[in-house]
Order: C-alpha cells, then sequence, then structure tokens
C-alpha cells in the first residue's frame, strides 16, 4: 500500500458567522491547509468536499467543492462533495485519501464546511438527516444521547458528575485553542446548573450549533518529492463504516457497535492498538458520548469511562489526553467542518504546534466522528489514525 | 494499476413513480446488478450512490446509499453519497472504481437514484443546483443549450433539422428499450411542431424529467476469483473533472471545454482514441448537446456533428451508434441515475444482450456525461471506457 501523508492542514475560527458563505469560509481554510503545506492551488489534483447540510440550509447541494475550488483557484480537477451527517468531513477526507492510495493522484485536497447560522427559506428545526419524522414525535439526537447517559449511569454507576466534568476538560482546553467557539472555562457545578436540555443532559453537555471549515491536504510521497515538501504526519489508517441495522434488537445504548468495528478495522489497517495512542479526538457531540468512545476505543475498560475522565487520564498530563481542541462540546460543530477539524487539532499536536494544550511527545493521534441515525444505530462513521515522526 | 471489472449491471424502469421511494427505487435497481453479477448483497465490500438533487426535494440530504444498503441488506460498509448534479451517479461510479482500484476493497456496488416527480414541500421549480439567482433571472439549462444551438447553427451551418434528428434517432432507439420513459417513434417534422421551449429548441429536443435508478458492480480480479464470477466487461478509464472557470471569456458555446479535457485524460487512461469506440451514450439532455458531444468526444471533426446524425452514422449500423438506450431525451433523465443507467446500456451492448438495438461486435463502449453549472462552465464531467471481451 502506498504511504500517505498529511503535508498541511488549516481551518477557521468556529463561531457564528452568518454573513460569510459556504465558499468564502471553505477557501480560507484550504488556503490555510496549502500554506501550511507550503504548496500552491496549482499543485493540487483532487478536491474532496464534506458538507452535511448545505442543499437543505443554503439550496446549494451538489458544488460545495467546485464552490470552493474557484475561490481558492484550483480548476479542472475532480471535485467530489461528500454527504455523511456529522461524518461529511472525516468521509471527504477518506475519499481524498483513497483517491491518492489509488495511485491516481499524489496531491489531494480535504475540505468540510458548514453555515447553520445562515438558512435560505425558513425550514424546519434542523434534527438529523432523514429524520423529519422521528423530529416530528420527538426524538431528536439530544434524546438519543439522553437515553445512553441514563444507560451508562444504570449499568456501570457512571455519575452524573463524571459526565458534565467532560464538558468542564473540553472547555479547559478551548481556553487556550483560538478558534475554539466557547473558551470560558466551566465547572462541574455550571453544567449541572445549566438549562435542562433532554434529562440528565443540559445546555453545557450540548455541543453548540456553528460555522466554519477544516481543510486537510495529502500527498504520497511521490508528491512529496515532486513538490519539495517533507511531511512529518503519515496517515496510518482512514476507515469509514455505516451501521448495522439488522442488529439493533441486540443493540446496546451504552456502547455504539458501529464504532467499535470501525475503530477496530483502523487499529487493523495501522497495525496498532488503543495502547498506542497519544493523543485523540472524539466524536464529543454530547458530553456522555466522549465517555462512550472512551471504551468504544479501548483506551479503557467498559464502564469505567467516567472514571477514565473524571481522574485526570484524559486531560493534560493524564495518560491520553482527548479533546485537546476542545472537542464538539466546545471548539463547536459545524457538521461537515467537524471531522477535518479534528485532523488540524491532531496534526498540530503531532508536530508539536499547540502551546499550552499541547501533549508533550504525541507521535500517535486517533480521530473518531460518528454522523446520522438510522434505525437505532450510527449511518456513518469515520476512524483516522495518524502518526508523527521527524519531531 | 490493478484491473477492474464491471461484473453486473441493472436498472429500474425510467418514468414517473410518485409513490415509490429512493431506497426502494435504489433497492431495485442494485438487487438486479447483484443477480446480474451472480453475488448476494453480503459480498459487497463499498457501497456509493449517487443522486442530485434528494435533499431539495426529498429532505434526505446524506443517507440514500444508507437507505438502499437498509433495503438490500448491505450493512457495516463504507457507504459514500455522491452529490455531483447531473453526474452525481458516474461520480458514484468513479469513487467506487477508485475505492478497489486502491487496493482497500475487491467488490464494489455504485447506484445512482433519482425522484424527481415527489417532493417534500413546495419549492421553487428545479433549476440547476445552487444557480437560485441564474434561475431568478431566466438562465436554466435549457437557455444555455439554445443558445449552443444558434452558436452551433451560426459556427457551421448545422440545421435545425439536424438538430431534430438527434431527438428522432434516439426515440427510434428507445423503441426497443423497454426500460425507456418515451417509446412511441416519433418524425422530424413531430419535433418541428412540438411546443416551443426556448428557440430553436422545442419541447421534444429537451429530455423528460423522471424517477429511476441504475446500479453496476465492480469487482478486482482477486474479487472475481473470490466470488467464482468472470466478468467480462473491463473498466478501462473512469475518469471525472471540474469546469476551468478562469478561461471561460475564452469559452466557445458550441464546445463544451470541459468535456474535451476529461475525454483527453479518458482516452489517456484508456490507452485507447474515438477511433476505437464501437458505441457511445452521451449526455443528450438536449438534441443540441449530442451534436456537441459527437465532436467533442472526437467522433467527427468540428462542426461535422450535425452531419455525422443526419447520415446516420450516429445510428444504428452506422460508424458508431450513440445513445443506443434512447438516451436522456427518451430514456428519460432522473438526475443521479443517469450517469449509472448509460453503464447498464453499454454494459449489456459489450454482452451482446440489446436484442433489437444490439450494436454487432461492439468491443469499446463509452460512456459521457456534464453536470451542472458555475460561472459558465460545466461543474462536473464525467467519462467511462469499457471493454468487452468473451464474446
Amino acid at each position: 500500500m502506498r504511504q500517505t501523508y498529511i503535508a498541511g492542514v488549516g481551518m477557521t475560527p468556529f463561531g457564528k458567522f452568518p454573513d460569510e458563505r459556504l465558499g468564502t469560509l471553505g477557501a480560507a481554510a484550504a488556503l490555510r491547509a496549502l500554506a501550511d503545506a507550503g504548496i500552491s492551488p496549482k499543485d493540487v489534483e483532487v478536491l474532496s468536499c464534506g458538507s452535511a447540510r448545505s442543499g437543505v440550509l443554503q439550496g446549494r447541494e451538489s458544488g460545495v467543492g467546485q464552490l470552493i475550488g474557484w475561490e481558492v483557484g484550483i480548476e479542472g480537477v475532480p471535485v467530489f462533495n461528500e454527504k455523511a451527517y456529522c461524518a461529511s468531513g472525516t468521509v471527504a477526507f477518506n475519499v481524498a485519501f483513497t483517491a491518492v492510495l489509488s495511485g491516481q493522484f499524489d496531491v489531494a485536497l480535504a475540505v468540510g464546511v458548514e453555515q447553520m447560522s445562515r438558512r435560505n427559506g425558513k425550514g424546519a428545526p434542523l434534527t438529523s438527516d432523514g429524520m423529519e419524522l422521528e423530529g416530528d414525535i420527538g426524538f431528536s439526537p439530544a434524546v438519543y444521547y439522553a437515553l445512553a447517559a441514563q444507560r451508562h449511569m444504570a449499568e456501570y454507576g457512571t455519575t452524573r458528575e463524571q459526565i458534565a466534568s467532560v464538558a468542564v476538560k473540553n472547555r479547559a482546553f478551548a481556553a487556550h485553542n483560538p478558534v475554539a467557539q466557547y473558551r470560558a472555562p466551566i465547572t462541574v457545578a455550571d453544567v449541572l446548573a445549566s438549562k435542562p436540555v433532554v434529562g440528565p443532559l443540559n445546555l453545557l453537555d450540548c455541543c453548540p450549533t456553528g460555522d466554519g471549515a477544516a481543510a486537510a491536504v495529502i500527498v504520497s510521497d511521490a508528491g512529496a518529492r515532486r513538490l519539495g515538501i517533507t511531511p512529518t504526519v503519515r496517515v496510518r489508517a482512514s476507515v469509514v463504516g455505516s451501521g448495522v441495522y439488522s442488529t439493533q434488537a441486540a443493540a446496546s445504548l451504552s456502547s455504539f457497535e458501529l464504532d467499535v468495528r470501525t475503530a477496530r478495522r483502523a487499529y487493523e489497517m495501522a497495525s496498532l492498538g488503543p495502547q498506542d495512542v497519544d493523543v485523540a479526538e472524539v466524536h464529543d457531540s454530547f458530553s456522555i458520548a466522549e465517555i462512550i468512545h472512551y471504551e468504544d476505543l479501548g483506551f479503557c475498560e467498559r464502564g469505567q469511562g467516567g472514571k477514565f475522565v473524571e481522574s485526570g487520564q484524559s486531560s493534560l498530563g493524564g495518560r491520553l489526553p482527548v479533546s485537546t481542541s476542545g472537542g464538539l462540546l466546545t471548539r463547536g460543530h459545524p457538521l461537515g467542518a467537524t471531522g477535518l477539524a479534528q485532523l488540524v487539532e491532531l496534526a498540530d499536536q503531532l508536530r508539536g504546534r499547540c502551546g499550552p494544550r499541547q501533549v508533550e511527545g504525541a507521535s500517535i493521534a486517533l480521530a473518531q466522528i460518528s454522523g446520522g441515525f438510522h434505525l437505532g444505530s450510527f449511518a456513518s462513521s469515520g476512524v483516522t489514525i495518524l502518526e508523527g515522526s521527524g519531531r
């Protein structure tokens, strides 16, 4: 198999930017990634773009990648537009990775973008894609995760305070991440006192909506040589998966089977295991989710996720710092951008560029994302494993 | 480079099926393709789905592939959802092809689906994606192609009757294709007497909207061995491209530069030229388009497209029969399904399965598609070249 590398990353701040446009947000991230890689738009041979809801929100269902390409000055190359719910950015990265892996291309650009603060037309409140019926009867992602929290508490004795401590930890990380959406420190008491959403989850247990974009440049060895660059972040695995619906009757609410399987395939592809991971970004769309991801990814034993965060093992200086960017909870979650924002953080961690939130000596990094619901399972999932060298 | 094959194809009839659902349409095509390949849903390792407007029309922007997978019984595998305007099905095929080419997978299923007769909510009339502004000021695809027709007539002396004869030829083919949407024979006089749309194009010069799905199974040599099948249709090239907007000032309306470039790359990938092509499906969304495609693909000299069709060279028994399925004009054009429907026809041609519309001895087949508009250029384009063997 060809070796592939992340040669550069870049992102916009995440926040509410209703006056921006999809193309300008995506272009800003893309240009930063290209500058970080030290290459020009003309070097890009294939462009892959992830956005989850640009059609419903902004009336542009195809062609977000073309729009970004035009703003940046990337023309004439294959452009892919990926729609995979919250995992859209990760799937866009996987498509770019696979294009390079196939030997057809040596330099690929993956961009994720979303703008949730601006909508053309009125539209209904945003539920997960294709869940209009479920939304009408009250099932929303928050409800799903609230049930997961209740179940995890009942099965494993996970405490409300442990769940809240995920949000506290991630906000502490965000204080040191200038592109994060919410950076003011919070306490467990703040989380517990915040507005109830779906019991036991309160407002500070839930990620915000937002706008933003993130991007990564992927190159092969041949591409790096031709461009005269020396990338130091190797892609050890990029795996995406979809749900197994027929087993839903046996599904557990306190573990996400799809993520377990996707992670297993990624560890196999990388010839690595959870014990090798030094830093991770996970899909902490709700505080409870991060606790379950610890367990599903093998960072700790089943049922021990609450203690893992409470004891500081996922904080800076702990065994495996998680969501050092601030995560979805505090960096923010503009759907299609998130998967690539995770890789921006990890590439920076592996290159020692994270300042006060830097995980010293980080060499192996893992990103995990979940997207969409279908018949009680996640519909899409992605795990990426990166290795840093040369530090 | 790995060799890849189309092991099976299948499609639904194209027409107006407002009572169907995206999932059932896509599943019907997928199951036919799997049956044609002689394999089971459980053999599929990756699923790629193209649909252009499922978000705007049916409120399902991500996850059409997951929905089809669930209906068919394909679960747990990577699923990609491609949005590339009218080229969505072709791009989905390219993503599946690239996944196999990369060596990660040996068996891929590509599905294209669209349902234009059913819309959730009211919505505005459907223009090309992201062209709401242009639509408001009266620019629609029909206007673009009408201008192209006027220009082609002025530059090359192409006659109105030559343009109409494309629609007549394609309807003659459709009479022998049971899945085509419009099968009653028409004459040049019928085309000229049909309702004016945008001068010089009349109703019978324009493809209909419609619903339907089409699918293809792609395998590697290793996959074919493991499955115990002997595919006879080899993929010689699968190339997609996007527009070059900066040259728009120099753009010609009587040639589509993006298609020229995409075709050039495809011929290079296949180590073949236009003289090798025995049968073709092109993006005849409007009658004039097919004439321009003849020229852009190198089937005839520049400006000679009108004579090419008039003289029967693209009819059965001619030098290079084109749109033997009936084409978009008469088989119909459910956007995301069309690219794969083209490959269904060509795989059947290469296997001698087309009955009265069979091109005898066809060995090399080419499909061409155009999608979307951006700044006066097409936004997406695809050319696929297949080779038959073992007949």
